[in-house]
Formats: C-alpha cells, sequence, structure tokens
C-alpha cells in the first residue's frame, strides 16, 4: 500500500519491506480465503466437518489477522495507525467474532442451538485490509452517491404510496380476486409490495390481471405506474448513480495523482544537485535509482525512458521530465484497466494539457520486445532458411505483419545483438506491400478461420455419428498443426510472452482439448466407464475453440491487436495507419473494434465488481441460512419419498414455487444460497421465490387459517380464535422476510447493478472518445521524434 | 416548419402564411389522428361500423393529406419539394393505401377476406409531415445508430449461439425434462431462443431449473451466460445508444443553429443601414420587425430585449446584438424542455464562449408580470387596505416571496402604472427579513401541508365509516377557503396566469372533486343508482391532492420554484442566492430540487417519445391484429360458456396463458393489442403471452401430436403420419410468431427504451451540471447591469 505513511528508521524500513513482501500479501489472501469458505463447512454445511475443526481454523484465521494488524502497527506511526478506521474496523470485528464464538461454542456445549450472528462479519476482513483498495474504492464510490440516491428513493416510496392509496380505493372494494382466489388488493401494506415488485416488472401482468378483466380502462392505471416508476425512477436511479460514480472516480484519481506527484517532487528534492541554474538529477543516480525500484525493467525500456526524460543529453533529468517519465509502479501494477481508462477520460475531459500527466500516469507502457533469433535458426540454420521452410512461414506468418519484415530486416542488419529497442522499428511501417501480396500472407488465417466455422458446424451436427466424432480428431490435429507451425516461425519465447494472452488460450484449449479427448477415447475403448465430466469439459472446450473466430476478426483489421500478438514489435497506444490489410468491410469498421477491444478490456475490473458482489452477497447469504435454512428440502421429484413435490414442506402444496420444481432454490448451504441470491439478482420470480418459498411457508398457514375461517364463516362454526393468531404470526415472519428481499433489491439491484452499468457506460463512452483522441498520434510523434 | 426554403413572390408568401396558419395545422393533426383511430373501428373492431363508412373517412383523411402536400408544393420550390423524401414517402403511402383499399374493397364485394395491409402504412403520415419535426429527429437518431447497434448485435447473437452449442452438447443427450414434461434443451433453435429469452431475464429460473436439479455445476453455465448476456450485452446496448444520441442531438442542435443564424444574417444583410463605420438596423425598423415576428410579445418585454441589444443607447442595433436578442421563436415556441436542456449541456461542453449562443438560443425567456392592482383594491380599497385584511394577506403571502414585499413597494412607489419591468426588481431581492418573520409568513404554507398530510391518514382509512365522509368535505372546504384566500391576497389574473401551472393544477383539482363529491352525494342521498365512475374520479382527485406535497416541499426551498409561482417576478434562470428560507435539511439540498424539478421538466419531451411508441406500437399492433386475432377470447370465468377457462381455444388446456387467466391479452381489438404491446414491453412472462397464449395455439396441437406419438410409441400404435405434418405445421406458425415477438422485442426494448433511458440520463447530466454554471449567475449580471 503506497499510500500510507511509515517511518522512517532502518528497522522500520526493513519492517515495511517485510510487510510487503507477496508471501504476506499471499498469506493474508489464503487466511481471507479460509476464513469466507468455513462457511462451506459451518452448518448448515455443504461438506460438514465438526463445530471444534471449523472454530479452531477461525481462530486461527484470527490470530493471522491479527498478527498482519500488529505487524502493520510498527510499521506505521501510532497517530496514524489508531485514526484509520479500518484497523478499528478490523480489531473490532476479531473481537465480536472471539466473543461470538465462546458464546456459541459454549451453548453448542449444553446442546442450545444459537445463531453464529458474527459470520455476517467475515467480509469485513476483505474489504479493510489494504490489500483490497479497490474494493474499498467502490465501497466508497456507493457510501458517497447514498445521499443522493436516499432522495430519488424518498421520491419513489412516496409514489408508489400514492398509487397504492390509489389501488386500494380503486379496487379494494370490489372483492375482486387474484387468481389463486385470494382477495384483490385490499391491504394497503400488500398493495404497496405488489406495486413495489412491479417495479420490478417481476409480476407484470399478473398484478393487473384481476382489474383489467374487470373493465379495461383500469389498465391506464397500471401503465402510468410502469411509466412513472419502473422506466422514470429506475432511469432516475441509474442517472444519480452514474453522476456520482464519475463525480467520485474523477476526485479519487485527482488524489492519487496528487499524492504521487508529491511524493515524486519529496524524493526530487532530496536527490538534487546544482547545475547552473537549474537543479537536476544526474543520470547516473536516476539509473542507479530505477534499479532499484524496478528491477525488472529492460534495459531499452529504461534507456527509452531517460531518452525521453533528458530530451537534450545533457546527462542529466530536469525536474518536470523527473515527473513525467520516471517508471513510477503506480498505477501499471493494479491492472486495473478500467482505470487507466477513466483516468484517460477525466483527464481529457478536465484540461487539455493534462496530457503530460496523462502520459506520467500511465508510465508510457512501452511494451518492449526482444527480437531473439529462433532456436531452430541457431540449431540447424540451413534448414531453417532453405527455401521451403522460408515459404511456410511466409505463409504462417501473419497478414498484419507488414511492419514486422522491416523489423526482421533491421534485425538482420544488426545481427548478433539479441535484443533491441523494436519500438525505434514503427517509424518504419509502411504500405509497401501490393494487395496481392496481403492477400497471399492472410491465407493461412483465412485458412482456418474457414477451418473454425466448419468446425462449429460439425460441433452442431449430432456428435454419435462415427464420420463426425473422426472428425473432431481432423479438427484436433488441424489445430495442433497451426499451433506447431507458429512455433516454427515465431520465435516461442516470444509466442507466449507474458501479455500474449490469445496465444496462451490458443495452446492451453488446445493441449487441454488433446488430453482429455484422449482420456475419453481411452474410456470409452475400455467400455467400462464413460465419465461425463470428462466428456463435458471435452465439449466445452470445442466450442471455446470457437472464440478464436472473434480474435481472428479483431487481430485482422487493426494494429491494436497486434499488442497481443507474438512478434510484433508493439507500443500500447498504436494507431491504426492507413495501412490497412483487406479484410470483409463490416470488420475494418473502427468501431466495431472499438466494441470488441472495449469488451476485452473491460474484463479485468469485473474482478473488482466480483469483490463487491461477493462480499455483498456473503452477508446476505449468511442472514438467508440462518433465517430460512431447512425450510425447503430437495427431494428427488422421482423418488417416491412423502413431500417430494412440496419440496418436503407440506405448507407448499399447490403452490406456485413446488409447481416450478423450485425446490432447489434454497438456503440450505452457502453454495445454494448464492445461487439464489444470483437469481434473485436477476429479479424474475422474485416475489415467487420469496413469497412462496420463503415466507409464504408461514404465510400458508395463515391463508389456510383464513380458508379455515372462510369455511368457518360459511359454515358458522367457531375457529375464529386461533385464526387471528395465525394470521398474526404469519404476518410477522412475512414481513420480515419481506424486508430481506426488498432489502437485497434495493442494494444488489438498485446500486449494486445500476454500478456495475455505469461502470460499463464509462469504459465505452472512454473508448470512444478516445477513438480519435490525440494521445496515439502524440505519442507516436514522440517517438518517431525520438526515432 | 421554418428551416423550409420558400418562394419568395407576395402570392408564395400568402399562400405560405395561410400553410403555417394554426387552423391549417390543426385540421392536418385532425385528420391523422381520425385516420389512426379508424383501426378502433375496423375490423377486428373494439367498435364495428360497416366498411363502406370507415373506406370513405379514409378516403376524405388521404384527400386532406393530398390537398396539404399540393399546398406545400405551391409553397416551395418544386426542386426542393421533390428532393424532399418526405412528400415522396407521404405520395407513395397515399396511393399504396388506395390501391390497397380497392383491392380489399372488391375481394369483400365478392366475399374474400384479405388483408388491410396498407394499414401498417399509416403511421407514416405522423411521421413524414412537417409538424412533427420531433419525431422525425428522433427517427433519424435512431436511423443513425443502427450500424453501431448492428455490430453489438451480431456479437451478441455469436455469443447467445457459442451458448446454445453448449447447451445443446452439455444437456441434449441428459434426456432431461422441463416441469411440463416436454424435452429439456434438444433442438438448437429452440435453445437459441430459450436464451434469447434468458437475457430478457423473463424466464429467468425455470430455464436453469431442469439443468441445476440434474447437477448444481452446471449453475455455472447459467450465470456465466447472464452475466455476459444479460448485464454486459445489455449495458454495451445502452452505451452505444446513449453515445450515438448524444453525439447525434450535438449535430442536430449545432445544424439548427447554424441555420438560424444564416438566415438572421440574411435578415440583417436585408435590413442594415450605414451608421458611421458600421452596418446597423435602426431602432424604429427593430422595432416594427419585432411587432410583425413576435405580436403577442410585451412592451416590457421589446423594451427589455431592445436595451440588451442597444446597450449604448445609440438607438439602433448592431450585428452582434441583433443576432444575440433578437425575439426569434425558434426553440423556445416548441416548449420542449429536454431539448433545451439538451442544448444547454452540450453547449457547455463543446465551447464555453458559446454561452451567448446559448442566451440566443435560449432567447432569453423573460417572464415579464404586470403588476396589477387587486380588483378588490379598486373597488372597496378602504376593507383590502385595512389592518385584518393585510394581516390576513401577510399570513396567506408565501413565505418565500421576500422579494415580493419589496416589489409591491416600488408598485406602490410608481402607483399609477399597471405594468412595468418586475424583472428589474431582482436585484433588490433581498434577505433583510429576520427568521422569526420569515417563520410567521411561512404558516399558512405550513399549515396546509399538514392538512393535506392528515388528509392522507384519512383516505387510507375506511371511507364506509360516516365520520370519513364527514371529514372528507371539512378537508375540501379548507381547500377551497385556501384558494379563496390566495385569490384573495393575488390579483386573480396573474394567480392564473399562462405559466402558473400548478395553480392550475389545485384549483381544477378542488373544482372536479367539489362537484364530483356533490354529484356523488345527489347520486348517494337518491339511493337509485351508485355510479361507480364517478366515485372512482372523486377517490383519484382526492389522492391526487396529495401531489401538493411535493409541490410545496419543491417551492419552499428554491427561488426556481417561484417561476411557476403567482405574483412573483420571475426569470427562468435564476439563482437560489443565499437567501433560503428555513425548512427541514433534506429539502433545502439543492440536490433533492434538482431531483424534482428535472422530473417535472422531462414532462413535455415525453410527449416526443409518446409520439415515437405510438407509431412503433401501431404499427407492430396492425401486424398482431392481422395475425393473431380471434385466437384467443375472453369469456367470464364466472360463466358456464364451453371453453371460458381455456380463453376460448381448447388448444389451451393446461397452458400457463390460461391458468393465470391472461385471455384478456389479445389481439381481437387494438385496444387490447396496445396493452399486450406494453405488457411485451415491460418483458416479464413475454414468452409465455407468446409461446402458451399466440404461437401455442399452434405448437398445442403440435405438442398433443408428441403426446400422442410418446403413446403411440407406448403401445406400437400407427398414427406416426399425422405427427410430422402436425408438428412441420406447429413448427411453421410458432417460427413466424417467434419472428414477430424477437422483432417487436429488438425494437422496442432493446432501441426505443435505452434511447428514453438515454434521454433521461441526459437530462439529469444537464441538470446536474446546470446547478453550478455560470449561467444563471452570468444572466443575472447582465439584468442588474441593465437595472
Amino acid at each position: 500500500n503506497r499510500n500510507v505513511e511509515f517511518e522512517t528508521s532502518p528497522q522500520a524500513i526493513r519492517l515495511y519491506y517485510f510487510y510487503n513482501h507477496w508471501t504476506m500479501r499471499a498469506a493474508i489472501y489464503f487466511f481471507i480465503f479460509v476464513d469466507l469458505s468455513l462457511a462451506l463447512f459451518e452448518k448448515p454445511a455443504l461438506f460438514p466437518l465438526p463445530l471444534l475443526a471449523t472454530s479452531l481454523v477461525e481462530v486461527l484465521c484470527l490470530t493471522a489477522f491479527f498478527g498482519r494488524l500488529v505487524h502493520f502497527a510498527k510499521v506505521t506511526p501510532q497517530m496514524v495507525f489508531w485514526k484509520d478506521t479500518k484497523n478499528i474496523c478490523v480489531m473490532v470485528t476479531i473481537v465480536l467474532t472471539l466473543i461470538d464464538l465462546i458464546i456459541y461454542g459454549s451453548l453448542e456445549a449444553v446442546n442450545i442451538h444459537s445463531v453464529r450472528w458474527s459470520r455476517v462479519l467475515r467480509p469485513i476482513f476483505v474489504v479493510n485490509f489494504p490489500e483490497s483498495r479497490q474494493i474499498r474504492r467502490a465501497f466508497r464510490s456507493i457510501r458517497n452517491t447514498l445521499p443522493d440516491i436516499l432522495y430519488v428513493f424518498l421520491l419513489f416510496i412516496f409514489s408508489v404510496l400514492i398509487f397504492s392509496l390509489m389501488a386500494l380505493k380503486l379496487f379494494g372494494n370490489r372483492s375482486l380476486k387474484t387468481v389463486d382466489g385470494s382477495p384483490y388488493f385490499t391491504n394497503i401494506l400488500e398493495i404497496a409490495f405488489e406495486l413495489y415488485i412491479l417495479v420490478t416488472t417481476a409480476n407484470s401482468p399478473d398484478v393487473m390481471m384481476p382489474a383489467y378483466d374487470f373493465n379495461w380502462w383500469y389498465s391506464l392505471y397500471f401503465i402510468t405506474y410502469i411509466i412513472i416508476n419502473t422506466y422514470i425512477f429506475m432511469s432516475v436511479f441509474l442517472a444519480v448513480i452514474y453522476n456520482n460514480y464519475r463525480k467520485h472516480l474523477k476526485n479519487e484519481i485527482r488524489k492519487l495523482a496528487y499524492l504521487k506527484r508529491y511524493k515524486m517532487m519529496e524524493a526530487f528534492n532530496f536527490l538534487n544537485v546544482e547545475v547552473g541554474t537549474e537543479f537536476v538529477v544526474t543520470e547516473a543516480r536516476w539509473k542507479q535509482l530505477v534499479k532499484v525500484v524496478a528491477p525488472d525493467i529492460t534495459s531499452s525500456h529504461m534507456e527509452l525512458l531517460l531518452r525521453i526524460c533528458d530530451e537534450e543529453r545533457k546527462g542529466h533529468v530536469g525536474m518536470v521530465t523527473w515527473l513525467l517519465a520516471f517508471p513510477f509502479p503506480a498505477l501499471s501494477q493494479s491492472g486495473v484497466a478500467g482505470v487507466l481508462l477513466a483516468i484517460l477520460r477525466l483527464l481529457f475531459l478536465a484540461d487539455k494539457m493534462n496530457f503530460l500527466r496523462l502520459a506520467d500516469l500511465l508510465n508510457i507502457q512501452v511494451v518492449t520486445i526482444n527480437v531473439k533469433t529462433h532456436p531452430l535458426e541457431t540449431w540447424m540454420p540451413r534448414v531453417y532458411q532453405s527455401p521451403a521452410s522460408l515459404l511456410v512461414r511466409k505463409v504462417v506468418r501473419h497478414r498484419r505483419e507488414v511492419g514486422k519484415s522491416s523489423g526482421y530486416a533491421m534485425s538482420d542488419l544488426k545481427k548478433g545483438k539479441a535484443s533491441r529497442l523494436s519500438f525505434l522499428l514503427h517509424a518504419s511501417w509502411s504500405c509497401s506491400r501490393t494487395p496481392d501480396e496481403m492477400c497471399f500472407l492472410g491465407f493461412f488465417v483465412w485458412a482456418y478461420d474457414v477451418i473454425i466455422l466448419i468446425n462449429a458446424i460439425f460441433i452442431a451436427l449430432d456428435e454419435k455419428n462415427p464420420f463426425i466424432s473422426y472428425a473432431e480428431w481432423v479438427f484436433l490435429s488441424l489445430y495442433i498443426i497451426e499451433i506447431l507451425l507458429k512455433l516454427y516461425t515465431y520465435e516461442p519465447r516470444t509466442y507466449f510472452g507474458m501479455k500474449q494472452y490469445w496465444n496462451w488460450f490458443d495452446t492451453l484449449i488446445i493441449i487441454a482439448a488433446l488430453l482429455a479427448s484422449v482420456a475419453t477415447a481411452t474410456i470409452q475403448s475400455a467400455r467400462k466407464y464413460n465419465s461425463q465430466q470428462v466428456l463435458d469439459i471435452v465439449l466445452i472446450l470445442r466450442i471455446l475453440r470457437l472464440l478464436r473466430v472473434i480474435v481472428s476478426i479483431q487481430r485482422s483489421g487493426s494494429f491494436q491487436g497486434a499488442w497481443g500478438d507474438a512478434a510484433t514489435p508493439g507500443l500500447l497506444l498504436q494507431k491504426a495507419s492507413s495501412c490497412q490489410p483487406k479484410a470483409p468491410e463490416l470488420f475494418l469498421d473502427p468501431r466495431f473494434r472499438v466494441i470488441v477491444t472495449t469488451l476485452i478490456n473491460i474484463g479485468p475490473t469485473m474482478l473488482v465488481f466480483g469483490g463487491l458482489i461477493l462480499v455483498v452477497y456473503y452477508a446476505f447469504a449468511i442472514i438467508g441460512m440462518e433465517a430460512f435454512h431447512g425450510k425447503i428440502q430437495y427431494l428427488d421429484p422421482n423418488s417416491t419419498a412423502p413431500g417430494a413435490l412440496v419440496c418436503g414442506n407440506p405448507a407448499l402444496n399447490g403452490s406456485v414455487f413446488a409447481r416450478d420444481r423450485y425446490c432447489k432454490n434454497n438456503f440450505n448451504d452457502i453454495a445454494s444460497s448464492f445461487i439464489v441470491l444470483i437469481e434473485l439478482t436477476v429479479v424474475n420470480q422474485w416475489h415467487d421465490i420469496l413469497s412462496e418459498g420463503l415466507a409464504l411457508p408461514a404465510q400458508r398457514r395463515g391463508m389456510l387459517g383464513v380458508a379455515s375461517r372462510r369455511r368457518g364463516g360459511g359454515v358458522h362454526l367457531g375457529g375464529t380464535d386461533f385464526v387471528p393468531m395465525a394470521d398474526g404470526f404469519a404476518r410477522v415472519t412475512h414481513q420480515a422476510a419481506k424486508l430481506y428481499f426488498i432489502g437485497f433489491h434495493v442494494v444488489v439491484v438498485i446500486l449494486i447493478v445500476n454500478i456495475f452499468i455505469a461502470f460499463i457506460l464509462e469504459a465505452f463512452f472512454v473508448a470512444y472518445s478516445l477513438e480519435k483522441s490525440e494521445v496515439e498520434t502524440a505519442i507516436e510523434k514522440k517517438i518517431q521524434e525520438l526515432g
């Protein structure tokens, strides 16, 4: 955690290094993971373990957390440590968890079952350790959005209540009946709840039908309601959240940039010497420092940075260029593409002059490629350079790599040096090739695109046909040949470079498919056992191979794609120049590429949302498990066990929940709970899951009571004493369950899903505004000047 | 239509004036309305009329459209007329409609029933007459968005197909069964369709349950699918549409502003005279022109504009100020607040220097109020000015109108003049009052807020209680007293001014409630007839009165609210200065006001969306009626008519559609069709409506076939010849229906609803960015300088 103040004594610095060591970080992540996964083993468990075991593991985790905190306290000044709510939070949580463990354990020892309430607090560890900065930022953003959301929510609730009142007055005295015969819109709270559900569209036509059947003018009431509450208010929620998201993101980024600049200035003041009229850092000192800060930087990268810093080659670095191009491992390390994109956009909106600061933040992520000699060339140069081999390599070589040949030309020129600054070659990229030649170069890729499409058709056909299952082997061999040919053409270490994700993807999928296919064939030929799991994996792998079509499209039209490709000298922000190879018009449209690239780029930031969702889901799952576990059982509907068709709960007899076989949607263990919560996030049918499945066991009892009262009323018998009690009991449980589900809806669907949408909107706007921005041009120009 | 070129001969100009006369416009709107509403009377009709009658009316409408077109042709130069696709479109539609009418009529005469296909074309008249510029702009925006949408859609379809393939391979051979016993995921097209529905979340847990029951790991497949397709792709659609909406709106506005400026320059060149070194328009000529262009402008407004134009009082108007402040009735007339908001935002983003152009576009909507003397003051000055009367007026006067008293002071000062430029008083608004005094002034409003809240509670109670129904009369009289007091305090003509929407709302609601209550009481006391309709209206009016709480909140905290209030000198863009009266903290938060104001302001633009939706719905409704009418009948479920429980169609026996009593969701007339389309827009259950209700009559036959085949297969009997035919027939009808519904989903839900959301997002961003912008300050400053 870079932005933490720390003491400057040598011992403290040693401790600080140790604190930031990757093993310590990994350990803490491991313990957080273990602590969270305890829910799998505690009652209600997916894999039951005795209480003693889970308790011991939990105490171990807590000790680890405490140790980490003590370590951190030694690193930071005391004042700072105690002012930080994060640390206080973690400590309080540890203490509360211990207290809960002791109480629960001792009660369990005397066979009294209580509630492990402290389990809800576990996600606090995820959020509050300094390692999860991104998630914390997301939570901060949510917290900041709350006041605005609250205003909209109040208006929204007011609107729902006004409409509820209207509904009560319009329909309450009509003695209408819903489909299942219960009275329609007679209780204001029930109406408000039904109308709230209508906002989520989950009960869309059903809630309207009785009134609509009565008189079609009443549908106007519901249409007005839907327009105002479902469409306008839900959009306003999105607008408010998006607006705040953008505002707070901007502030965070500014603060971060300011902090970094401040520290860099401090460092400069510490290092500088006076030369002439200005204060500078000498080149030797600069290089030394870079080596310390970024030990894995290549010498070529460092040279580039130095040349940017020291344009006039005076042998020292001035303050401005110091701030500009010091390889400070700030944001590049965290690797959150979304934040980078956001910075780009925000800085552009804020100030065109901030362009330099942008370059600074981006650390000008230069991808230097070592144009290495192919091992085969070293081992048997004559064969590798023979005309046949050259032809093969020419065919295999990707058509987009027009510039590559000039790159190779230079590498031939300066033979003997294994590494050079290949970014300099960019300036020499040219459109010297004729269209025919480019077409020829593209043949290999096109052939494989066609193969993939044919493969897709074969996959869709019935694989029980032996001919088709043989065809699978043919396709597999074709893919293996492709990879081998590519390895023959490109240098293997370059092909499997750090950022060649797609190459890794290709190779892993093919190898896995090969292994799995062989395994399946072996098993099938043994005729003893047909493993469905292995077969499933083979099938998925086969289909995932089809994704390569997208890769091919993405690569074909753009130089940007070259970034992810082997052996091509690449710069992150390179421009698709006028030299564009032939491809169908559609895929050459830069807008198509923008969309695909953005879709691929938002991948990493999804992890932050994953963390956010995990924290929220975990808390809700624990609460749900405590409240609802065991209420519903999944029993094989084909079994003859009693209650198999009513999810093991007679109260569900005849309910929509049982009818639609939702029995597996229960809170009996953490995995099921997560799946139910995901279903609730998707919203549809959530009121069924809610009222029918979880709250309704109690409500049903109430309804049975009502039914018996009605029956009782019909024949004027007693039973009226029983009814209010059952009804009241039903109501209590019912209302509480409703609160849980409405709370979940507000937090997840209204808040987090909208933040997610805001994030995607922002990512796309960044991509669109970048498309024609001057960054690329400017950086390219700079590079060209240097070259 | 201002931006149309027209000939300049005197006759042409007279024709042009006649063309633009409001009666002609009203007539054309009337005929469009009649033409569209013909669907109510044509088969399948809500109110059947003979074919001859509807045909005659249609021919009349077509004649009117043709006449309008001919008139337009005489106004415009021929070249321009024939180049305009709008005119060609209308003409072709008229011809096609006539052909269709003749064919249909003659076939009908020999008792052959055919399809009135030209009815689908009717919305073209709505779109293509020059009067509906806004709707056309919306359509143009959609057309421009299509390429981008197409790319995303292709990727999306690719993703759905990949997932379908996976599903086929994973689940196809498991012989799993859905809840209703049909095979699960065995046909790739069915799977693709189910997965497409999953994107809309309509079949959310159901489609997953069989696989989930089989093995809970399979839920991961569905979760991945939902994350990728439901969340990411749907957000990408929104992002792409929003981005394009903004871009194209900007272009349209720019073009409009350019055109206007160009024309104004032409006018200036025509009118100017040389004075000294510069070309100017003389004051007399300027005034003359303003009188012609805007005959209803007040002299004070004109004087203000002139003073803005001619700051140095030279007696003539220069070019720059000519462009700045000529009261050109451009956008203010169309009254589309959303467009104004959008202009504001776009201009701010584009260029700070465009501020002047903004004022230009806005026409500096100065609201000049004539501070008239109250009639009572004229009639009986002594009573009206008595201490008691003054006290009443002081209490009633709205606490926010702090500046008003100074306004009155000035009006006393300059007694005798009925009208003056009250905007000058703005400068004198001050916070001179003490908090106590303000509190006292606010008492009246607060008292009525409390009364409204108590009224809300009374409404929620059971109105059968006589005490409560008497209370209603008390509340009604209280409201009437309020209005009378206000009329006593404020000048009546000012109180019911043109823009005092809320006053009109208040008064109309109260008068209507009074009338309706009296009517109900009369009817009830007559004990003969209890009109439910009148009661409903009374109830709704009662509840609508509660909306005044929002008005009160909205007014209380803001000077902006003063715009809509009587007797307060108001300027559209006035700033809530530091002089803020006491109110609960919550409602003083400017963000709350921004939200409420924006919500109220987006109202008018909703009409454009109404038009857009109407056009699309109409076309789909006509197609739906032709394809599906009569398939489903609504019969009272309590009746003993055969098939009452299966919507009059035995094929629906046991279907979800019949079980949930969706029988009224049919395409039997245009009103029902519209309601079904709205339900489809809301998305939930649409697959039920689709497959069960409309396509399934055919599909069911297929399924019955399948069932019989199975039965047949069980006992090895015949019937296999029948099955494929029924199955094939089912499939054909089924696929076609699917296309209709998917088409509707793509057009309405993916395209139009997203544009709607984009519009609301944009409106809110404008409101937020305006909140702290310098426009208000700048205009205020200008006004103050002038004062």
